[in-house]
């Protein structure tokens, strides 16, 4: 007969639930008295979840976790896919925390970098987003969650509305494990009728409390048309014929850079010229990117699966339900887990930018200084190995040579699409990644790479393609990196004579090659040049953010 | 000013529903007009996932199906993680589906062949279970879920009980995408607080039906320690002393082989002999084994994370909810998605067996006659390249050679446990996969691999162990194969002297290698060996049933 108690878990719960009995009014915290109910619902050494997305971040409940005494709580082992705010990284100084397991770092990557040198942080690990989720089930199972979401009834089911982003993913391995689950809201509601609809069921979440202010969205992945370049046109013309419609990509990911942006704003226009609609680019797993608005109205898209919202495109999604996923109210649903789980299993294509290269493809965007984290890139950037559908541009990646076996398999594209030099002055080849010293420095146990050489398929730049998946060999793979490296030192490691070679064989391509004019690149391809076209593209429905107004 | 219609999936859902309003009392659908109400909410042609796991049939709903008339209701193209059920082929001889796009066949796969080969059934293509969630957010959208769980309320909220498995998976993509949702119960209750807990949100379901019977479930998961042999014993101390051990694999998932069963009955006897306990083997994806309670009781298990239910450990789990997940009721939640999230990017390892391999390492259970599936393998059973966090297993999979190199990665152990021969008297090893020949047949445009050679690290049978990630080529592997592939034709293929040198390098170890005498490896090392040991390990609380009941 065991001895052994085997439900620790559950009463160290119910006491800290109990423990705030007399603050508590059923599930609801006062907003005024949250700091006192951490420190009674947070111990010294927790596993804690902060919600911290690309759209939506608990801010109040970040601001509150600064300010509890470090007396009381200390060594929590913050679980945060995206590190955004200065308060997430305050907790840390404040020696209110002192690991840290993560996604992505945006604007406090220099400080999370700093930090770390100064010994003030200890890193976990840089994950991919499901990647963390994932361990939350096994190695890494939070006690406490913080997130966020619009709206709450006094039974705690959440309204995490259009940007549900990363909740559901953060709140079910805790919520059936034990952990304690507090989540802010701007509004709490009476009854369940009065939620836009239920996104996480109450019987998951313990506590809620509003927030003393609405939490704040940054408009992440709006670009504005007017800031497209040539060279990125030019970049998007070889993207589109010379890639998408050459292997017959359906389903895609972009992302947020200026490139995706140029080549969403193509479609349209030089897409249709090449015939294309209907033929490529039905299926979207991205945020609802304000430029794919003249594609989507143009017939292109079938349908869009989201990582998270996008601020001023809630009423465009709402309208336009055939191609958005929306919930019953009508409001757009996202969900991060999902929609990489779709650009990674169900995707044709990835495609990606970054700031550095090495001679054999590898790419990373932690440089000296800066730990950037990867965020979905090395989830989507992938050939997901385990995957056994076959769509025409996964079998398009057998080569010849490979198609002579009984056991073959297709592959995903995985585009890395850079200039030549970033900021028109640093080369994006180099020898040997700043990734590879700051892992040494750090004393990381392999260099954080975001996506590697072996799994690129393309490489995109403004002097051409390189279509790395009909390298031979690692040497060949290296001629045609350099083949498209421009005029930078790199671009010297093969001769012209091979590069003449390399072209001949079809694998690698200029715009000639391609039969793009360079000097047909420029603006007036784009079918809205500003974000004033993009809200005529969308019959007033969409609604941009102050910064982006400028009429 | 655009003139198409860009809601016309919401328009055509609620036309379907108001179809039925004369039939249905809210949300609740009456049992014996289900053909009526199927005939009125499915259209010709639709895409409709019909739930069947592994655990949990959408059974009543199947044989509802079944029922309608192929004149009003043809051409249906299902989606189905598991295909199980005689139901789930016979809409497809009826006429009323003609598609299939499904992730595993159990005792249908002789029939999946034969309706294929006969032209009644058009294959989609088989996938892994997430990859087919995966799609049904991007090119495989349904129009219809018919799902299956416990209770519900009349909302609609849903209580999908331990066996939780597929259902969010199958749900949440239709709920967005103005699908309809129509779940079976075995208990409609009348309020919200009558539900033990909530699964599924109320409004992300159209329609309850109470099915005519409680749906039934199969017990897979249990594996009665009667039936493990000595060579299942003698494969699982080489397992433990030389795969888990060396590697220290603390992050794994078991399947529901004998040989794993031995595995998990051998850790509380020779892995505590070894010294083991609290070094290897805490973090678990896996169904609620029986066969891991004697691990569990004796504290070898930190956690378990479940893709579904098993029959009989209901109680078990309920009252081990430090190791288990479990709700806020007590009862055990499982989740499909997110276990295969977790045996994917959160785990060191994956072990499973198969029934043929090729000379490179290529294996399927594809086979003459038989169309399988392959469930959750290919999604463990593969190096998840998007991994960016390390453990000492993953890094243990660097080779010397690697680790001279400034960019390197570590590695998931894919381990192959097979005996030579199948049945003792066909070899596992052959020349070419009759899944090469099946696939020519059926037009298929790739083989239907289960593992891939190049993603199998070590591969076990009773002769040994091959460490094959550390083959230097394809030449290579090929050798460490054929020296563990024994008495068979293959195992001749490697001479003497050649085995030897692979020993010395530690690139293949025999028992004697590993320093494990054969005549040790005997039932006497089981820590259970009936299930009646396995009840009295566990206090009682494991129900097992009645067909493993002999006492």
């Amino acid at each position: 007969m065991s001895t052994k108690q085997w439900t620790t878990k559950r009463a160290e719960k119910l006491a800290r639930v109990e423990a705030v009995a007399s603050l508590a009014d059923g599930k609801v915290l006062p907003t005024e008295k949250m700091v006192d109910a951490l420190e009674l619902l947070i111990k010294p050494n927790d596993r804690v979840v902060l919600e911290g997305n690309n759209q939506k971040q608990a801010d109040f409940l970040a601001r509150v976790l600064e300010q509890v005494n470090p007396d009381k709580i200390n060594n929590l082992h913050m679980i945060m896919p995206s590190v955004s705010l200065p308060s997430h990284m305050n907790i840390f100084e404040k020696g209110i925390a002192s690991k840290l397991d993560f996604a992505f770092a945006g604007p406090q990557s220099v400080r999370v970098a700093q930090m770390l040198e100064d010994g003030i942080l200890e890193i976990g690990a840089i994950h991919t987003y499901i990647e963390l989720y994932a361990r939350l089930y096994a190695d890494l199972i939070p006690n406490v969650a913080l997130v966020c979401g619009y709206k709450a009834d006094r039974k705690g089911n959440l309204y995490t509305g259009a940007s549900t982003e990363d909740t559901p993913g953060l709140v079910e391995a805790p919520a059936f494990k034990d952990g304690l689950i507090i989540a802010q809201v701007n509004e709490i509601v009476d009854n369940t009728d009065d939620l836009d609809r239920v996104d996480i069921p109450g019987d998951w979440v313990d506590f809620i409390v509003q927030a003393d202010q609405p939490f704040y969205i940054e408009p992440l992945f709006t670009r504005d048309p007017r800031l497209i370049k040539d060279t990125h046109i030019l970049m998007a013309m070889m993207a589109i014929k010379g890639i998408y419609a050459k292997h017959g990509v359906q389903t895609l990911n972009h992302g947020i850079g200026f490139n995706t942006a140029a080549i969403e704003l193509l479609l349209p226009t030089y897409g249709e010229q090449l015939g294309l609609k209907g033929k490529i680019c039905k299926h979207w797993t991205l945020n609802p990117h304000p430029t794919l608005i003249p594609a989507i109205e143009s017939g292109w898209v079938e349908t869009v699966h989201s990582f998270g919202g996008e601020l001023g495109m809630e009423e465009y999604a709402r309208a336009r339900s055939d191609v958005f996923f929306t919930g019953p109210d009508g409001s757009m649903r996202s969900n991060r887990t999902m929609c990489q789980l779709a650009g990674q299993y169900a995707a044709d294509m990835f495609i990606g930018s970054t700031l550095q290269m090495d001679p054999e493809g590898n790419s990373s965007t932690v440089t000296h200084g800066r730990l950037a984290g990867f965020g979905g890139a090395p989830n989507m950037g992938h050939d997901p190995r385990g995957r056994r559908h076959a769509t025409d541009a996964w079998l398009n990646m057998i080569t010849d040579e490979e198609k002579q076996k009984d056991v073959v398999k297709g592959r995903k594209l995985v585009v890395q699409a850079v200039e030549t030099f970033q900021d028109g002055s640093k080369s994006t080849f180099v020898d040997r990644l700043d990734a590879v010293d700051v892992a040494k420095k750090a004393g990381m146990p392999v260099a954080p790479i975001m996506i590697y050489g072996d799994d690129v398929t393309h490489l995109l730049t403004e002097e051409g393609i390189a279509y790395l998946y009909m390298a031979k060999d690692l040497d060949e793979r290296k001629e045609m990196i350099a083949a498209v490296a421009g005029v930078s030192e790199f671009g010297q490691r093969v001769t012209a004579e091979r590069v003449k070679e390399l072209r001949a064989a079809g694998k690698v391509a200029t715009p000639e090659d391609l039969g793009i004019k360079r000097s047909d690149a420029n603006r007036s391809l784009l079918a809205a040049k500003s974000v004033a076209d993009l809200v005529k593209w969308s019959d007033g429905l969409y609604q941009p953010p102050a910064k982006y107004r400028s009429w």
